[in-house]
């Protein structure tokens, strides 16, 4: 076989998950192995390499094919140096992984922050194949976002591009304070953070909910279960969280006029409960030309978004 | 000279302007002759064909050296296709312009919508200069946008791409109905329409303001020069077009991610008054990595962005 490969790395804080995309963004395979992020910096990275190899052994025809090997991180990166500045969950300060992955591998290495791979992933590979304009969400801890135009992922002047999850869009009145220090953002509503917390206010308050009868911590998928079944209190929660998504999508709309909008992340399980009322708000705020044929749909990678887009970084970045 | 040259052609309802430039986005001067719309489709492309022809003569070396004529017009258009669908000031129905125009005139030609050429003018030879991702604001009858990533104008889907005026953003209580139909969109309050209709509600509700005592018609260079002259109620409606501004550019900003935002358009001649109070509240709206290093700038080519941008359409677009 002639077909390049692409090679995708997931690197995340104690597993290193590997793929093998062609170019089509087909996933042929995955790998993995323990990150061992006690072991420093080049410890990683040799197990990254380690895994790459075992995933496509070097001296195969397979391996000759490979055009390169992408890497998805969470954490601050200088993207177009390839060094990662900082990394929450890993050992890296300032470490040149780029360059040192090439010496490592052989093959040509590039890097990007995980989110917007993630994104990737899901428009090369999954939800988004032949749409050359997507957005996509990712309702997880925070919201997380990833713009694809012209089937290629923008990355913004400083890498802040597609921050979806710090719109500033919560009416006044109803704002908190979000973790990145402002006010209002989508993120203190739309995550799971932010289902869980207005639980909770919503249980501490005395409201009728059957979320006051859960043992131990109260989860998102808890709310999402909890307003299937009816509950009103749930279901004003998760409605809430809908409205602000599809109120977030109008913007997007007239900003980067998107042909498909792709959410993914835990609270995305709550499936066409979620998605019915995002639409009826998106098309209510959202001007004809940038709303007809949009279509708001769910991810379809689910784990595998990651090294989707990091094998897709040689050929959508 | 071997460098190629672009001609950019502003297509209006009453005139029809050209322009040339080099591969620079330098304006090397410009030509002008009445549109005669009134003649019909035909007679507007001859006359455009004759105008170009005017500005470079066929068998001149300069008319060797054009790679292209680009045109900016105001309607709804198939791009791709070269095709004007329908112009509101213009007797274009269906019409195939770009197929015609190149019959016309020998060269490659393209269209686009006037705003976004417009926008591409600044990026490329006005206040964008060398900044690879600038949004551009064109704040006159409505609000207008574009915007540039990597040095190139994005469409989106459907054309809508950068139609600011349209971000639903005004506060629910404070939300009228924009032309579009939808409620609280940008334009409502920070287009000269907009400034002028709370103008005339402030005089009709009685508020104490030198509007009061305009003769006519108010006009929005009436409300500027009134809150530059200290008047309280004018300097409110201002200050309400500057606040929308800078916090549709902190949602814009982390969508986008630009490095630069060029303000153009009747209204931006409230100069620095308008400016600084539309950075203050980007400031605090944004967050700081989207924020940090980020400029809020004049427009520089006043008229002259639409041939300029006309002509970018060949290297930018």
């Amino acid at each position: 076989m002639s077909e390049s490969l692409y090679v995708g790395v997931d690197l995340g804080g104690t597993a290193v998950k590997v793929g093998l995309c062609n170019a089509n963004g087909d996933l042929l395979r995955t790998h993995e192995g323990p990150t061992q992020a006690a072991g420093g910096a080049d410890a990683v990275l040799s197990n990254i390499a380690t895994y790459v190899k075992e995933l496509v052994p070097p001296g195969t025809p397979e391996w000759d094919n490979v055009a390169g090997v992408g890497i998805g991180i969470a954490g601050f990166l200088n993207i177009p140096e390839g060094i990662i500045d900082f990394s929450p969950n890993l050992p890296f300060k300032d470490v040149p992984v780029t360059r040192i992955m090439e010496e490592k591998i052989g093959k040509p290495v590039k890097i990007n922050n995980d989110a917007n791979v993630a994104a990737l992933g899901e428009a090369w590979g999954g939800a988004g194949r032949n749409v050359a304009n997507c957005v996509c969400y990712t309702l997880g801890t925070g919201v997380g976002g990833g713009i694809i135009l012209n089937n290629r992922l923008i990355e913004g002047s400083t890498g802040m591009a597609g921050e979806l999850g710090h719109l500033s869009i919560v009416a006044d009145l109803e704002a908190i304070q979000c973790g990145c220090g402002k006010m209002g953002c989508l993120e203190t509503v739309s995550s799971a953070t932010g289902i869980i917390r207005m639980a909770v206010d919503a249980v501490e308050r005395g409201d009728r909910t059957s979320l006051t009868f859960i043992e131990g911590e109260i989860t998102a998928k808890d709310v999402i279960d909890a307003a299937r079944d009816g509950d009103e209190v749930a279901q004003r929660i998760v409605s809430r969280a809908a409205f602000y998504l599809g109120k977030s999508m109008a913007a997007v709309a007239v900003v980067v006029n998107p042909q498909r909008f792709i959410v993914g992340g835990g609270v995305s399980k709550a499936g066409e409960f979620l998605f019915a009322q995002i639409r009826e708000v998106f098309d209510k705020l959202t001007p004809g030309n940038a709303r007809n044929g949009v279509e708001i749909v769910a991810a379809e990678l689910g784990n595998n978004a990651g090294v989707v887009g990091a094998a897709g970084l040689f050929l959508r970045a």
